[in-house]
């Protein structure tokens, strides 16, 4: 099977996981029709289809990580609601569907963020299929990641901070290492928790998810330029339009694709160096640099 | 020593605690600094109190549960700060003092919520003071009553459905159940496991909580009605003039004083009826009753 059918197949596994989890009997159908609109508003699910995959290239059954991958995919899920926001960055539109404030009003939508961020440690809590100890290791590096210590809101606040001001590429880079890639890092280290793997390969990992979210976020600026607006579901050149510092407005077009493709190096380098069946996960790597959308 | 000067004695305890967990080194001081002032803005502790003294009814000693106590606050602290934001409640004083997005802004006040909401998690799952079995009950437990399945955020959603609408007592009493009273079960379930108790005990504990909540509503309503302004750090006759339905503008203020007196009543009865030291609790659970703020 090519990585794209192999991607469905495990994107449709998660779907009904996360539907399953969400779509519970309710006194309050709103809020839970919020949820699950966002959840169910056509993600890529990259980030818990790089867990499977990554647990999957230990020799592990993917199944194993399937409660932390759906964690992960409401805490991002969560994230992308409460940052569309009118007071955050105000965004009408996500994936081409009016976003969740736009539908189900603004305290609904803060409600939803808010109820997707608690469940999903509950889930990650009541996981049977894992040990006490390493579910409890899951909810320490999901609460730091997307933390506000060096975690996600950190990098959102940093983001905030930097509303308006001319940012360096290295300030840019620090940035996304948070916002988006403290979750790409959750992904490959849970898949490394839950495959018991000792410090020095946890290292590689956190390595291997660096350069990877850096590529993820490269390719989003070179899209933002010269992607197909109907694919991406959102207007090509929104950055520019909302003055954001991007790699392409830093850099350049060409040495921005240049970087991505150095970047894609590295991390091939590193699943090299690791003692995995890496197949699969060069090629997620690969379309990491070349998705359209 | 008399009640008030020993739940100054805890509160001062947490306090210490809280801020030690939040007031980390950063480089978005911002943000930290909206966590902190929220935290910090003057708050009776009453939920964190109870579930210490209820540790130390047990035997325990109450450090036992000061990061299950932290952890807590850190939980109704976010809501209180989601709660304000001009999309939910729209107040803009809260204690005495303006309103974390008053000072902050929208943005920074959303995920200062966000933040406080992560980090609780963290603060539990780190806590090496108890097994790990007892962390991942904890977290379970805290995840489901803060939470959007029969949760706070579940209360917050059936309030804002509310909006507008008469809604008769059962509704009433089930909205604060759930809006108020998932918290402070947490408080005496929390104390409960920790100790160890039986499935029996652990029911008591709930009853006894339930009755509790619903007495520190009824309370509040009373006090918005007669309360003092300068005490309560807000306006008198807020509910009447937003609409909302309250105890007294359902029963009357003759009535809604003997339902408090009821249910603390109830409440002091089911404590005779647990196996614990329960002179502090008899005396906070007055407290509740006739606490002027």
């Amino acid at each position: 099977m090519d990585i794209h059918g192999y991607m469905a197949q495990l994107k449709e596994e998660i779907d009904q996981q996360l539907i399953a989890v969400i779509a519970c009997p309710t006194e309050t159908p709103l809020l839970v029709e919020a949820m699950c609109y966002s959840v169910e508003n056509g993600g890529k699910r990259l980030r818990p289809i790089l867990l499977l995959m990554m647990l999957e290239a230990f020799g592990y059954h993917c199944q194993k990580g399937m409660h932390a991958a759906v964690a992960l995919e409401m805490i991002h899920t969560y994230s992308l609601i409460h940052d569309d926001l009118p007071a955050m960055d105000d965004d009408d539109l996500r994936r081409g569907q009016p976003t969740n404030h736009k539908v189900y009003g603004e305290a609904v939508a803060i409600l939803a963020g808010d109820g997707l961020l608690t469940e999903a440690f509950h889930v990650l809590a009541k996981d049977k299929g894992l040990p006490v100890e390493t579910r409890l290791e899951l909810i320490q590096l999901l609460s730091a990641t997307a933390g506000a210590q060096k975690g996600m809101i950190t990098g959102q606040a940093l983001d905030i901070q930097a509303e308006g001001k001319k940012v360096n590429l290295m300030a840019l880079k620090h940035i996304h290492e948070l916002k988006t890639g403290r979750l790409i890092e959750f992904a490959c280290l849970a898949a490394g928790m839950i495959a018991k793997q000792p410090p020095e390969i946890m290292s590689k990992l956190s390595q291997f998810a660096k350069r990877l979210g850096l590529a993820f976020q490269i390719q989003d600026d070179i899209l933002d330029v010269e992607g197909d607006a109907e694919k991406m579901g959102k207007p090509v050149g929104s950055d520019a339009s909302k003055r954001k510092s991007t790699y392409v407005s830093l850099l350049g077009l060409a040495a921005a694709k240049q970087m991505l493709a150095d970047e894609i190096e590295a991390a091939l380098s590193l699943l090299d160096d690791l003692p995995i069946k890496s197949d699969r996960l060069k090629a997620l790597t690969h379309y990491v640099a070349k998705r359209a959308h």
